[in-house]
């Protein structure tokens, strides 16, 4: 294994609707290498794809019947908080509808598919500058258990969502009993550091990642547990 | 917001009870540096503070009496799986009892108090070495709702566990609903990403993180959720 490095991408601003995130990235200043796997963050997705609904901004629910309908299926509720599972299989809170960082008087939803706005990133940043990168799509969660937020991948393409250590040996030469590892969330959760919620840094570069790491994949069909093999649902 | 560097710390081979974790690393051919964040593996650890128990290595249940007695409230089972709630707080599987990467014929508990092993750490880095680090404990654990594990911190020192961005604003001028960042976790997963279960990199550096998150913290104190505010317990 060798060292990692972690970029914030500077430059990209304001995101608004039609915007091409491809083209934004390509004119920052931060260089981007075949290889990177960029991390972006679901906010500037969503504000590219205009997935922004118009709210009543005197009206400090009036953003609840979008979390209604986002939701496939409501996990638990107290007070504001609904916990809940959307269209994708994410459990989150309030179906991942968003008022921070958008426009007073707006919502943000997630993306549709959000594998699939990855894929439109990296096929564009390949189609415009022949750039061969992996790209995450990442929203920021709570956890049940442990306090606080953290930073997990909603889309990929072109890198492993699980790495799969099946079959390998431990340092002891004993099979390994922990077999799956999430690297996308990881991946996620590495770029949130140089983020800062508040300096309006929407995308990192993670570079230096395993070669064998670079694969299609996809967040919904490897990361989402099903319904039936989940103990907490 | 600059760059992160993840360096995997080499040469600390094998650990047995009663190595001085500190002495391994400063013996490490890795430079480690005053303003870094060291990344340990529980299993280290639990190894060097003597947290090893003889089971029946022909026995594959002779680990599950270990279970129970680590346990102190049992979420969910079903067939072998255990998922717990440990004396620490701590919600994860099998009560963090571990059989990967120790001898056969052998199970690893986890540290009894973790954030003291990660302060135990710090200090003799700074006694022996004059280095002013910060130390996380990290742990695999399993999500809900998502599948592959990722690595979390269960002990820090010198580190904020939760960055609170509460009374800041976003790049928008609002003021920022998700307010608390679990630091800690994110910086265990980013170090896991230079880990490799299977390579027997124990230690990773975090190198860069901004100085205002270096303070005195507790993971059990900041990170894990009172039953009485968990809405899955």
């Amino acid at each position: 294994m060798t060292s990692l490095e972690i970029v914030p991408l500077t430059g990209i601003g304001e995101v608004r609707p039609g915007d091409d995130l491809a083209d934004l990235i390509i004119a920052s200043p931060t260089v981007v290498e075949s290889g990177d796997c960029l991390v972006v963050t679901q906010k500037v997705v969503s504000k590219a794809e205009n997935r922004l609904v118009d709210i009543d901004p005197d009206d400090p629910l009036s953003h609840k019947p979008l979390v209604e309908r986002e939701s496939v299926r409501v996990l638990r509720r107290r007070g504001e908080l609904v916990i809940s599972e959307t269209i994708h299989g994410f459990v989150c809170a309030n179906a991942g509808v968003d008022l921070s960082n958008v426009e007073r008087g707006q919502a943000a939803l997630l993306p549709v598919d959000s594998d699939r706005s990855a894929r439109g990133i990296r096929d564009r940043l390949a189609a415009r500058a022949g750039l061969d990168v992996a790209v995450i799509v990442s929203d920021t969660f709570g956890r049940p258990w442990r306090r606080g937020v953290t930073d997990v991948a909603i889309g990929c393409a072109g890198i492993a969502a699980i790495v799969d250590l099946r079959g390998t040996t431990d340092s002891l030469g004993r099979e390994l009993m922990v077999t799956e590892v999430a690297a996308v969330d990881e991946i996620a959760a590495a770029a949130d550091l140089v983020m800062g919620k508040a300096d309006g840094i929407a995308v990192a570069i993670v570079r230096g990642l395993p070669e064998a790491w670079f694969r299609a994949s996809s967040v919904v069909d490897e990361i989402v547990r099903s319904p039936a093999e989940d103990l907490f649902r």
